[in-house]
């Protein structure tokens, strides 16, 4: 495999932070404890324990943890060995209190993440989080969402702000390959920071897009075991280090022992299987938050309107989290039209 | 998308024949007739209806169908307004009796399927099919076990005794993109017939690899809704085409219809999740046969052996269907090597 970056590759395995949302939040102490043995075991690099929307997520808005996460990232951090923590943090929602509290219990590295032209809301965070001493990375959400020039002018602010590395966040599931191509390619030709990729397999195409990512530079990877993560999962991490060790590139991680974490402990915890349901293929087809499923569900059967219509004129008007009110408005709108035959 | 041909794309849904095998041959008539009408009206091109191992696959060794698969093709003719069906032959299982048989009963296509090494014996299928009338289509299994030069070869075989297109077929889910450009790129560059791909998703690349495909000129594409079919099940068929569509492809198939009937008429249908578990993975990652890995585990616990290590032995000898007797050899090799510490 041709690479574009000579630094090594770092995974950040994020089933105990996007998977989160799959297991609506209820992870128990054990199971997180099981799983991070699991992976430290295999010699895993990052192990990122958050809830879903980050540090301090836990709140009737984004759904309330069943365990505190701080005790969450101390059972953690007890059983790493090799492995070090991370944590999420969407400014907004997680405190510099958290961010400190977090780092305490034993988490070294933190993704400061924002939706992808909000950059500029993560310039304390990222500061507090270099003082604290803590690997910065920048994450740039629903990186679908913005043309390449405003992802790199968004990315070079992260940088700025003193982000050592910065991703490119396909929250929605919804780059294909030659888009995040051309997307990460822009950002090594602008960047002196290491470039991030973290996808979602709603249309089938996250171990391929991160094939692509690596190709063209970036070095940070991250992936859920067994597709553990939101929609259809993310870039199901043993397959991808299968694909790696294939085309000749070993990350120090154990593919075997990988894979029987997958098979004997996280898949156990699935609640349903991370397949491509009608669901998550509408996500990405969309392009639009996993929470507006179930708001166009509702909607389109109020307004008698299919609630796919209804998600895909929200992702060409780029509606974001925090404007579900629209979602109504829009079905209305629809409604009228069909009514008139527009 | 550019494309390297500019013939249309026609698709052959294949989870009435490659989905067969996940259900063990015990699809029921009315089963046919639901999944044959929903695919029907969403307009899909071809659809494929045999025992999963071809025409006259029902017997001890391959399993044994619940329903005569003559009656199976009769039922899906019978509901085909729009559709074409295409029925699986591979020469040693399915006889010229049986094509004639399913011929009468409506299939106008016809895959004659053959090890990616011995195209030779298709000639007689391949005629048969021809003087019968049927559109003729070779199938090269096994695809990723030949250099690019014996896979051009073979595929120039089968077009010499009369095939009107032939595939590439990922049956181990073993390719990689870069394998599958370079594979179909010579065939087009080689061939005056069309081209075609099927893949397995055992290393999650399914979609990404039939992009390639497609780019690189393949015309003729199969896929599984909801991802129905040996392993991890083929490429999704109404992933790939909203995937298509995003890329301004369209294919004149419903794909709003599509994925209704991958979640109300196949999706009840699924014996067990078609996501990507530990045994699918390592049949990619060994790149053999789906049969083996019963055999692998069983020969593994005999001489305790990891089945991995084995599969990917055999998968390094280029064992192939038959030889399953080699599996137990194999095992007994590798146990006396670890006893002997080499």
């Amino acid at each position: 495999m041709k690479r574009k970056s000579d630094k090594p590759i770092k995974i950040t395995e994020v089933c105990l932070r996007d998977g989160s949302h799959v297991v609506a939040h209820q992870y128990t102490e054990e199971q997180v404890r099981n799983v991070t043995r699991a992976l430290d075991d295999a010699g895993m690099h990052y192990i990122e324990v958050s809830h879903g929307d980050g540090l301090g997520g836990s709140t009737l808005q984004y759904g309330r943890s069943l365990v505190d996460e701080m005790k969450l990232i101390e059972a953690a951090a007890q059983e790493c060995k090799r492995s070090k923590l991370a944590v999420l943090v969407l400014p907004g929602i997680g405190t510099a209190a958290e961010l400190k509290q977090a780092r305490g219990l034993g988490a070294s590295l933190v993704r400061v993440a924002t939706h992808v032209t909000e950059a500029d809301v993560s310039a304390q965070h990222i500061s507090i989080a270099r003082e604290l001493g803590m690997e910065t990375v920048g994450f740039l959400m629903m990186a679908h969402m913005a043309p390449v020039e405003k992802l790199v002018e968004q990315a070079k602010l992260m940088e700025s702000y003193g982000a050592e590395a910065v991703y490119v966040t396909d929250s929605a599931g919804a780059l294909l390959p030659h888009e995040v191509r051309e997307r990460i390619s822009a950002l090594r030709e602008s960047l002196d920071i290491e470039i991030g990729f973290h996808a979602h397999n709603n249309l089938s195409v996250a171990v391929a897009n991160t094939l692509v990512a690596i190709e063209e530079g970036a070095t940070r990877i991250d992936g859920s075991v067994r597709c553990l993560g939101a929609g259809a999962g993310n870039t199901q991490t043993e397959v991808l280090l299968a694909v790696l060790d294939r085309m000749g590139v070993n990350l120090g991680i154990d593919i075997y022992k990988m894979m029987d974490a997958a098979e004997n402990v996280v898949g156990p915890l699935l609640p349903r299987p991370q397949d491509i349901n009608r669901g998550s293929l509408v996500l990405g087809y969309a392009g639009v938050y996993s929470s507006f499923l179930l708001h166009a569900e509702r909607a389109g059967k109020r307004y008698n309107v299919d609630p796919r219509d209804i998600l895909i004129e929200l992702g060409k008007r780029k509606v974001v989290g925090g404007q579900e009110d629209m979602i109504l408005d829009v079905a209305a709108e629809m409604s009228k039209a069909q009514r008139l035959g527009v």
